[in-house]
């Protein structure tokens, strides 16, 4: 790596960090362009009817004949995700293990788009040459399987991004990270570290996978004569896998309902990252041919969510399984920050039709804590630190705690989504900006919903709408029908006819008003209506629906 | 109390089980009815453009001539919030102790209506007749002070009610729970204890919340030379005490900020409960006579509710506090289940303009956990259990609790809201149920949003509207103007100006055949139109925004 003193990268976070769900950043240098992760995020509360939120990648777009590839971490949706729309922007090769590639594959068929999009599989360990980058894949642990880290080699120094991680010295399935070529690169010497920021606010360390196994055992030990429900990520095979171990050790037949966990799993077997021992799983429809306590039931559902299977159950709309009294329901997650109301109420659903609901010590996180942080930087022993992967606070406690383990304090940058950082040996700013908002999903519409349709919807949602509908004659501009007033979401309109009634008079009043004084521009005279209509339903209701006029003419 | 074996005495709670923020219960015997608290609740989030949720109290205004007084056990909103309302529709007598009496008057003051209420500040220890019934009022614990618990000695036997509560030995102010009492009624024969199960998931005891002072006390000591802001819920006259205590003794202004914080530190100030040293509290325009590190702000805002101080403030929209590089922003609550992520915006905008917020180990629950409540019910050895104020979820963990406390299982009942529980030595069911739905306040209207109005709300929420406006003449049926297209919340029609043509084209084509086949009747017409519109959206878009036509004649 010669004379890369000289030699400038840089770095473009396109979403991740205020919208944490939406992970995807490029990596630029002269002529070569890699993307790394192209994630979606779920909408805020106040993203009223989104389906969906998705990075904007007008920046790659502009860029197209530069972009050489696109390299994923690991296979979750915040990664993955927006992985179809994307491709249809632009299209460039993927590059993924074998996992994660075949949860991408699923995707891109479901968008009919398996012939369109040229991807390749990886192993951990390999290299890619992508333009100027050489890209190597790391083994790391995660809450699914096959994760990797990236060392990107540039012309300006060794990047060190480590996607989702977690250090798992008793991983389910397949190897621990491996920490010794994070030596090994930190003896090379490593220009920058992107680390996982999610748990940095937790002390410590965060538990092995494995420990969740044991409580399965205990639970299902404690629960011989009971009905077992599970609700868990349907990404995470590994939790699966345990609990289809704990299933066979007690002679129990497992279930799995949700259509995403029907499609992971059956991913994951296709591609021999979990092991399901013969006779185990049985379909839904044979749950009647064997007694309670010889069925598992793993069920999408532990977020709350209200269209998942565990909340159908709970709910007693699902049409296949019904709650008894005596089942346990055990909650193998815990609740995302604000879908803790979501699960409360399911949890209390369960808990009114008799079952027994375990929500406690069932479930370790992915994400690396403090100590595992440490440890990385330890190995890499990062010239600079960019944090990634969290919110605000999460990305400030981490860049601290870079400080604390020896980063200079003007070599860590906390970057907004669509930043330009700039790094050399000898550079490290932000020099630019470039377009990064999400950007809307709703229904089949993509970017055609935005904030003034958000304004109203938020307007409509918390008071409801007025109508005013008025016919004027087009020569005399005098009133031939109405007004005539409808309303939806104001008031319950059979108990509220007088308030109509008045609706309908200030109405006529503000109108002959403006009349008498030959005002018939239709803006002048729909803003009196409206001006009239708000004042008055202001004081007699505090409230201010949306005030709608109509005028046609004939 | 003899010859108690046949009388048997009615619980009824209209609240505070379900709708765990409504707090109001019935206890009934022939012609005497009293009433315990009587909260409000905040709305959930389906309960768009909502501002409250009140109790039904039909049940006791069809039977106001039995009601004999609303005894209050202590001052927070989900106990005392509805009393205006409910006091409108029934004129009762108010029992409480003095501060929380002086926030009742409050917020009687604020709805006019000192005059007409009757009201009686009682001490801890008295004891007060209410028809056949005699209500002792027992000094308990909570982030309130001047809680109550209520022994009731009813013709069936002694009810004791906990009120919220925790055992606190230490007390900010007043004195610790008065746990010989409860030992007392144990001995005397306790026939059914009814108590707070908030915290009953938790093992171990509550800390006390002197814990706290000391908290604050260190982080005085660790950040001499910044501003301090601490966030605290306004009702926690004691936190607000150990603050102005460790602000004295570090030689800082006290300034407090929020409507209903300088309210209750007003009200309890007047009264008492709060011991302010001279000099301590400025206004918050005298702010600038200080360096930051003379100061400290109190503040609401603790739960990231969107117009409270301190959301305010983080948001830059409040108009007399900035946020500066260094101030440090002390979190002394815990988010309620809902709020997290409202919590989690405010602390990133807080610290993304450079302050350092904690918000850990800084806020003591004031409610029970697992070991005060089997000590309450070691004390009082009821015969019966009534677990109350909580979740279903609490509720149940609150039964299994009472039964480890040696209560027989078929003497714990779990309540819904409305059941008419009746009890003595003999005797313990549910033998019916009185309306007890809770009733929405929108602005200025109580009751006159209904579910009906909710869905519509919903609807518009996710989808927005479409209107289709249509002239018809009314001799021939024929279309004198339009169809028209308005939508609002649906797409940005600018954008989308192809989408609106064809929406008109498929109404008039819908029209048309209509009209071709006589149809003229206005409910086939318009449901013709919404049918075919709502068709080809979900079809073109996947959305279902709420279609409504509008017909006129002239």
């Amino acid at each position: 790596m010669k004379g890369k003193k000289n030699k400038t990268v840089k770095i473009i976070p396109l979403g991740g960090l205020e919208q944490i769900g939406m992970n995807i950043t490029a990596i630029e240098y002269e002529d070569s362009i890699i993307v790394i992760d192209c994630g979606l995020a779920f909408p805020e509360d106040e993203m009223l009817g989104i389906d969906l939120v998705i990075p904007d990648v007008t920046y790659l777009k502009d860029n197209a004949d530069k972009v050489k590839g696109l390299v994923v971490t690991h296979g979750h949706e915040d990664h993955i995700g927006a992985i179809p729309y994307v491709e249809n922007e632009i299209n460039m090769p993927i590059y993924a293990t074998k996992l994660t590639m075949g949860l991408i594959d699923h995707k891109l068929a479901e968008h009919n788009m398996m012939n369109t999009v040229r991807r390749k599989i990886v192993t951990h360990g390999q290299i890619i040459n992508l333009g100027c980058f050489r890209i190597e894949f790391i083994r790391t642990n995660h809450s699914i399987v096959d994760a990797a880290a990236l060392a990107i080699y540039t012309p300006a120094g060794i990047i060190v991004h480590t996607g989702d991680f977690k250090v798992d010295y008793t991983p389910v399935f397949g190897e621990m990270i491996d920490l010794p070529r994070f030596g090994e690169l930190g003896k090379k010497g490593v220009l920058a570290l992107m680390a996982d920021s999610t748990n940095v606010e937790r002390p410590g360390y965060t538990q092995s996978e494995k420990t969740v196994g044991k409580t399965f055992d205990h639970l299902f030990a404690d629960n011989k004569d009971r009905r077992i429900i599970i609700a868990t990520f349907a990404s995470n095979v590994d939790r699966v896998q345990q609990i289809i171990n704990s299933a066979y050790k007690y002679g129990r037949k497992v279930v799995v309902e949700g259509r995403s966990m029907v499609n992971i799993i059956q991913t994951a077997t296709e591609l021999g990252y979990i092991n399901i021992p013969k006779n185990t799983l049985i379909e839904i429809d044979q749950i009647k041919n064997y007694p309670d306590e010889q069925i598992v039931l793993i069920t999408t559902g532990s977020q709350g969510e209200n269209m998942a299977a565990l909340s159908r159950i709970a709910a007693s709309i699902h049409n296949k399984i019904t709650i008894k009294p005596g089942d346990v329901v055990i909650f193998s997650s815990n609740p995302i920050p604000g879908n803790e109301k979501a699960v409360f109420k399911v949890i209390n659903e369960l808990e009114l039709k008799g079952a027994h609901v375990v929500f406690q010590d069932t479930h370790v996180s992915g994400h690396a804590c403090q100590e595992e942080l440490k440890l990385m930087y330890a190995l890499t022993k990062p010239k600079y630190a960019i944090p990634v992967h969290g919110e605000y606070r999460h990305l400030k406690r981490h860049a601290e705690l870079a400080c604390e383990m020896g980063v200079q304090k003007d070599h860590v940058k906390i970057l907004s989504t669509g930043d330009v950082l700039e790094l050399s040996e000898d550079v490290f700013e932000v020099t630019g900006q470039v377009p990064a908002q999400g950007i809307f999903v709703d229904g089949l519409g993509v970017g055609d919903v935005g904030n003034i349709v958000l304004r109203d919807r938020q307007h409509l949602s918390q008071n409801g709408l007025i109508i005013v509908v008025v016919t004027l004659e087009r020569e005399s501009g005098q009133i031939l029908a109405g007004p005539d007033i409808v309303s939806r979401g104001f008031v319950y309109v059979r108990e509220s006819e007088n308030l109509m009634d008045e609706c309908r008079m200030v109405v006529q009043e503000a109108l002959d008003s403006c009349l008498e004084r030959n005002i018939t521009d239709w803006g002048k005279l729909k803003s009196c209506v409206k001006d009239s209509l708000g004042e008055f339903l202001w004081k007699k209701t505090k409230r201010s629906p949306m005030i709608l006029p109509v005028i046609t003419e004939v």
